[in-house]
């Protein structure tokens, strides 16, 4: 695996170089990730923690490291030797991956020497952020084609090897049932489909010949590009011709692809013609700059499309191209006990939460998600009894619910030196994502001007920050 | 280095088999890389050269490749045995790094056998496409803060690991000065740099104590984070006075960083502060949300701020995350000629120039970049003869140019089974960029409506175009 543990914001170590001077490396501290809303994203699907581990299990300063810091001429040799020797080992809880998330939510609590919980907040933000964004995206496009299949196929215009590798994998916990990306096939054992490209069709002397050669080449599941020429008279009829050919012989078609034009109408046309000729079987596939929004009123307006394939919009985010992702300190130990920490905004948006705090899904007596609830972590929590929700910004509005579940939400990721969590793959993670959102409201999951959930605080939670709010911005003087 | 060589669309080498299977896989064959126009993107800055070199150098199916492929069922064993002996060989020519180009210019010309010519399409356009894009938003924001240093520091907010070191590297080529990148920094001799966070104030019992404690461990570099309470009740003057303190101790205050709030206003009234107790020499560095737009009006308004700090728009291409970069076939051999191809569409911007090419960059007597020259590569091109040039669109605007001067744009990248491009520091690179983009109009390099770049055909080109265009959509009969 990659070392990157110098994949990081120089602020982090000149920042650990401040503790290591001011004897402040081992104070205990609380941070939490979350994440501020972004244009239309209502809720997440939580993804990055494999990567994250793989980080945090390679995270050591080695040689080279050492001498290019050395070479910055910032830090004493005392601090070097620290890093060189320092190996994570804060405890880290995570939401898993595959968990339906909203904006403003613990999302990964870390708690340990302050130096080492401070470090990792780069890494930390760069892949969960950006798998996290892509597993979102991935699930807004899966939810637009209604149980269609959807192929994740951005490898080309994604933002480098890595957003092409791991925003496949995200893309699959998202909703996506397979890749264009080989090395993700291998990787994460993510089935891989691909045909061929117009370059195969302009490389013979015409359209049926360059079909009947792939056929020739791929008798059991031969799939046509038919748009090189002119879709529905040279495109669809050569296919059919090349696929009566072929079953002739024996061999299975499988379908057309169509990359171009006016995809609800050639769709329905293509479909007509194959449906005609014999062969009701064959599938379409359709890509073309797709996204949730363009998949949505193509269904709407009658496409006959089995298999969508989505690229661009999906793998770059598209519309939002970054999670919005913060990381912030939430508690520190001080004289030996923990103090609630926040950051105090003239934006109220801006505001953190303080203390160590716990997140909790609350199901309603028919099972569905009423509301989503952060807590101190050391409240008890206790399911039967009455539990009384309020809307922290509105605190008049409160509803008292009896005959609910609570679903702890943090998970433990790391203890001591070590990885604790599951192993799992991407096929469990996004089974596991597939029933998690069976549990939230559909209206919540509406691409366009959705029902905002709800994210409340406990009375505790919300009482400490009023408290601390009231003697606020007094702390800077 | 990594072994990227799965890295690609399955149907690269679902293509290769078929070539394979019929025979083709080492008739000659040429494609062009180039981009479609996006957004406000006018022009771009090329990077990515160096990736693709290093992905050129691994490129080979290891053991482990062939295995996972044999596992797909695909592909026969006489075809896995080709794969696996596969040494990249072909003729790459590409527009150097740094270099300003435009929408539908071949930026890269790969010339050799059909099955590897096509293998790279995929890394080709992942590298070059997200390199390239974020080369060219660097520069929009660098030009935008009209020669103030500008300092690449989207990590955490990049699309993976990649997407931030490379990124970071693509930024300094297009004009960024520093990165806060500490890998980038080790890996690309890019100056790093980089302070505190708002964590670091929050934990210590002031803003005052936090400024001391950073001032300690950083005498001769001290920078401040003023935002935390209130910045200029409490975040200046606790600087002020600490750099006071600093100064009296023979230290050298630095100056301070605002995150939030009206960054025109702040800055001013912090500078007037800074100036009036006596540290006129301190900087001024300025985030929060920046891009070329937001500069551009902060500026306009008189803000004093000597370094802008640019994160998530930058580092993502915030409203254009891709570049719309595609790679076409443009001539293939056959029967021992090589023959001109494009790609028809209904859509004309998607008709591709057939043939192989040449790019040239057009001076005129004054040394400007007059139109980039787009024409075959066996048309001789003779500077001492006037050059008559017209718009492919509207073929009656013509001009006729003397005393001109040609640039070859594309430059021999690989040759035989080795690099033979020129090997040179990022630094050289965004000193290459700045050269050539001094011959540039300025009305070109505008962020919003700016002039559209001349890229004009030769009428050697345009005819050859014509007359394909004319037979064209035959060709799938």
């Amino acid at each position: 695996m990659r070392n990157l543990t110098l994949m990081t914001d120089l602020y982090e170590i000149t920042m650990l170089y401040g503790y290591f001077k001011s004897g402040m490396l081992e104070r205990r501290a609380v941070f939490d990730m979350f994440y501020r809303r972004q244009g239309n994203m209502n809720y997440a699907v939580m993804a990055g923690n494999e990567q994250f581990k793989d980080y945090l299990e390679n995270l050591r300063f080695d040689e080279e490291d050492i001498a290019y810091l050395r070479g910055l001429k910032l830090f004493d040799e005392a601090f070097l030797q620290y890093l060189s020797g320092l190996r994570f080992s804060c405890d880290v809880d995570m939401v898993p991956e595959g968990s339906i998330v909203y904006a403003g939510e613990p999302l990964v609590r870390v708690e340990g020497p302050l130096g080492q919980a401070q470090l990792i907040e780069t890494a930390l933000l760069n892949l969960v952020g950006h798998q996290t964004l892509i597993a979102s995206k991935a699930n807004r496009v899966a939810r637009a084609a209604l149980g269609d299949r959807v192929m994740e196929f951005g490898l080309r215009r994604a933002q480098g090897p890595d957003a092409g590798i791991w925003g496949a994998r995200a893309a699959v916990i998202g909703g996506c049932t397979s890749t264009s990306n080989t090395l993700a096939g291998k990787m994460f054992d993510i089935p891989v489909s691909g045909t061929h490209a117009h370059s195969w069709v302009m490389s013979f002397e015409s359209e049926l010949a360059a079909f009947r050669a792939y056929a020739a080449a791929y008798p059991d599941s031969c799939l046509l590009l038919v748009d090189t020429f002119d879709t529905l008279r040279s495109g669809v009829p050569n296919a059919i011709q090349v696929f009566r050919e072929l079953k002739a012989r024996g061999g299975t078609p499988r379908g057309i692809r169509l990359d171009s034009g006016d995809l609800a109408y050639l769709s329905r046309k293509a479909r007509e013609m194959l449906d005609e000729a014999g062969f009701p079987d064959t599938i379409i596939v359709a890509s073309n700059d797709l996204d949730e929004y363009l998949i949505r009123d193509l269904k709407l307006q009658g496409a006959r499309i089995d298999l969508w394939g989505v690229g661009t919009k999906l793998i770059t985010g598209g519309e939002t191209p970054a999670l919005g992702g913060v990381y912030k300190m939430s508690a520190l130990e001080e004289n030996g006990t923990m103090m609630p920490k926040m950051k105090f905004s003239d934006n109220p948006e801006k505001v953190t939460l303080p203390g160590k705090k716990e997140l909790y899904r609350v199901y309603d007596a028919d099972g569905m998600a009423f509301a989503d609830l952060i807590t101190l972590a050391d409240e008890g929590m206790d399911e039967s009894q009455p539990l009384t929700l309020f809307d922290p910004k509105n605190t008049w509005k409160r509803t008292t619910l009896t005959g609910y579940r609570l679903q702890k939400m943090l998970q433990p990721f790391w203890r001591g030196e070590r990885y604790v969590g599951p192993s799992l793959s991407v096929h469990d993670i996004s089974d596991y994502r597939a029933k998690q959102e069976k549990h939230i409201w559909e209206e919540q999951l509406r691409p366009v001007n959705p029902e905002p959930p709800k994210v409340d605080l406990s009375q505790t939670l919300w009482d400490l920050r009023h408290e601390l709010l009231l003697k606020g911005g007094k702390e800077g003087a």
